[in-house]
């Protein structure tokens, strides 16, 4: 059908997000720089996603160094690595894979470069199949919360393009549509980027799912008309308190949410859950080009020189957030016990 | 500087408010029927601009008539009259010009045709005058709400653009800016029809109004950061109960407001309350074009074949009303007595 992103021939390639739905067409990261351009110009984009493109960026940085020794390499792998980690600042999976990465070279570094780099490249490779996997589990996890029949609002696009395949939040939709529920869905276009009108709307249909697109603000009357039964969103950072960085808009569906008595469902692998992170007013939110508020593929939809705002995240409170779906299980309130619980803290 | 509606030559001027930001032209509309296209095509838009076009619609009407007796003249007029009020449903403000022409009509019905005509022509120009002045007299009782170093927050368009001139919210900022009050405005850009980044941006930045734009979705984020003091939005319909019909994504934004304990204002002419509506529940919703969700500026942004809601207004329940700002002073709650002694019942 498609992928997210592929290891192939030494390179990466990925569909070009940036270009659906008008266009599936791949692009090729040759090497880590062409990995990070990717990465910030959302090529790539979903925390999921850019987990598995930054371990993949690690292993582009690890074939262009010339080292003869493991201390020579490390040195070189390690600005690299760095610069990859940064690349974007809010969804946690991009540095979370890159430490992985990082941890499991020094777990290998008895071995020989040449070995070791191949090493690496496998376990960049293996950690998208494991993406996939978990994938499965929590969609089959969070499955058990849809009823035939329900009607789903989503936000933004936490799919199969979001993740190394099958997606977080639409996983879930997947996996009860697999079950045989009837599900219908409602995705908002997610202004400014339009990841549910660009990408949510078409995977979801490709997918043979019953979807509805609408613009962000059209998601508070359609509760309030008892249209919508439950929420689901993606994360790209969860707090050790449950607070939930996630596209902007998140936040106001929550609060809507809130008020009209629907479940509000969080999906997320547990590389999401940033346990270092106490609350959502510790995570940082990148704040991005202003054409992305003025300008929509490219034509001008504001007078020339308007100021803008472009935070690309917000913070959804806990207490917004009914339950968290991941591979390990639902996690149910109180969220900061039970997420301790989960790591063992 | 630009002029929303003008009367001119027997005919009604408007700048085309589809073609702004990017080109201040102006459409003419020579009789009724490319009045019931302007308003049906959004060239002229918000509720009581298209009464005042209503109006002149209705002066149109009277110039296309061949009658030699007042009963002949109004049989032909009546079923384009009906037509007029009937371009789109939602704002009161439409049926409210017409029939108020109407009664005009039957108040001169001892004049000749010819001199009949004449006055028609001359009462829509003074409702679309009296229409600057109530809403001069809407901005000073508004702006006594309005503290200097106020950022407000405002959904759509609701300026001189949605009026015969000066505005209804936006002439409550304009009037406040008048008494030296600094005020900076945050505007929702209001998908689908973008109302707020390409006219609202426009005419504010054009009257020297401290302007950010923002996507819609982005509203609730910055109520959570403390950044926006008040919210004052227009109106389409206001019910007997204070429940008010505006432009998609309003209730959003008063649900919102509400949780962050941030007033929230309606400021509307008398004439948008309709006091045969006795709630929310009884205000027909306008669903509009698919088009306008998956296309911006003709640009597509959604796989084809899409299915899509476009609901163009919602209802804010009156609970969530602060205030409702009128040329007759403040309406407080409780707004079913404070309306009834308004309208004298």
């Amino acid at each position: 059908m498609f992928h997210t992103i592929l290891w192939k021939n030494n390179t990466a390639e990925m569909i070009d997000q940036r270009k659906l739905p008008r266009m599936e067409e791949y692009f090729t990261a040759k090497n880590h720089q062409e990995m990070i351009y990717a990465i910030k110009e959302m090529v790539i984009r979903g925390a999921p996603a850019i987990g598995v493109a930054g371990a993949m960026g690690v292993a582009l940085a690890a074939l262009e160094i010339k080292a003869n020794n493991f201390d020579s390499f490390l040195s070189q792998l390690k600005p690299l690595a760095h610069n990859i980690s940064n690349a974007r600042p809010t969804a946690v999976n991009l540095s979370w894979a890159v430490t992985k990465m990082l941890a499991f070279i020094d777990a290998n570094k008895t071995d020989d470069i040449k070995t070791l780099t191949q090493k690496i490249i496998d376990e960049s490779i293996r950690i998208g199949n494991e993406d996939v996997a978990i994938n499965k589990k929590m969609g089959s996890n969070g499955a058990t919360l849809i009823q035939n029949g329900d009607t789903i609002l989503t936000h933004c696009n936490a799919g199969a393009l979001a993740t190394a395949g099958f997606g977080t939040a639409l996983g879930v939709i997947y996996a009860a549509q697999e079950q045989g529920k009837k599900i219908k869905v409602f995705a908002d276009e997610t202004r400014p980027f339009l990841q549910g009108a660009r990408l949510t709307a078409w995977e979801l249909t490709k997918n043979g799912v019953d979807t509805t697109l609408i613009s962000d603000n059209m998601a508070g009357h359609l509760m309030k008309k008892g249209l919508i039964h439950k929420v689901i969103v993606g994360a790209d950072r969860i707090a050790a308190n449950g607070d939930t960085a996630n596209k902007i808009g998140t936040y106001t569906v929550a609060v809507l949410a809130n008020r009209h008595k629907i479940p509000f469902f969080v999906a997320a692998p547990l590389s999401t859950i940033d346990i270092r992170t106490q609350n959502g007013e510790e995570i940082e939110i990148e704040e991005r080009t202003p054409l992305e508020v003025t300008h929509i593929q490219g034509v001008p939809i504001a007078p020339e020189g308007i100021k803008v705002m472009n935070p690309a995240f917000d913070v959804t409170p806990s207490e917004l957030i009914t339950a968290i779906i991941t591979e390990a299980g639902i996690i149910e309130k109180p969220f900061t016990d039970n997420i301790k619980r989960l790591f063992g803290k």
